[in-house]
């Protein structure tokens, strides 16, 4: 066999641009942030996540399953966002073994200011470049491909769609 | 302003499960690699992109546009695939400047015996997820990012759709 028995032709013309976005997308939304406020997407996705919650604070354990994110990837990124006075971590009173994490006022008042120009970021590479049908099928797409990333729905994201 | 300004209830719906894909998928994939092979996925589309090039080889520039990266993560990705032996950094006759990797029996062998396992893996997350009908939506919505990613169709991808 003198070449990898593979994909078909017809798989591979789906997953060569498809592994081309997995591969560019992440990084140009994180070059924006990184660039404007010195956030990577995760970091954002984290105080946005917060600025939205009732009293802007949540559980660890739910602020991680809002990011897709484990709670060991989680934690370093709030230790991170704590360092630079974003976030902090409280006592959670119903749960002595919980923790919750506080967005602060310059937290929030970073978030507010990010978010413009990562929303415009993101309109741009993904919203504009696509027709309302295709939208619509984007989201029935990811839907359908996130019931297999995440069966047992741990993740926010597959219990909202 | 309380919340920050951001995506309509209308983008929101499309984008979280878009970036819980874009969080959980390429995670997913690696770590089967990396499990079984212990090579990153970036590691495997190197690799399998020499096996099916001429002679099993390709220069760092046209390797690079084909996987997305620059070439500065391709060099790093290279020397570590050539401490294992499965490259091998050569000369390119016509052109003094350029370099030229070459897959070694060991690298062929390495990405003949991860191939099976890898496309398994994708298949089960990406097109068995999918009906006919959305395999092709999903082209057609992947290529329309990439014109937005990389306008210049620097990377192969662009130019093969």
């Amino acid at each position: 066999m003198s070449t990898p028995r593979g994909f078909t032709d017809d798989e591979r013309r789906t997953w060569a641009p498809m592994t081309a976005v997995l591969e560019l997308l992440p990084h140009r939304i994180d070059a924006q942030l990184l660039r404007d406020e010195n956030l990577t997407h995760f970091d954002y996705a984290t105080l946005s996540m917060l600025a939205l919650a009732e009293g802007r604070q949540m559980r660890m354990s739910e602020l991680a399953t809002g990011v897709n994110a484990t709670l060991s990837r989680l934690s370093h990124a709030v230790s991170r966002l704590e360092k630079r006075g974003f976030t902090q971590r409280i006592a959670t009173p119903e749960d002595a073994r919980a923790t919750t994490v506080q967005l602060t006022p310059d937290g929030h008042r970073k978030v507010i200011r990010a978010t413009p120009e990562h929303v415009r970021t993101v309109r741009s590479l993904v919203f504009e470049a696509l027709d309302a049908e295709q939208r619509r099928q984007l989201h029935e797409i990811t839907v359908a491909l996130l019931a297999r990333l995440d069966p047992d729905q741990r993740m926010l994201a597959s219990r909202m769609s």
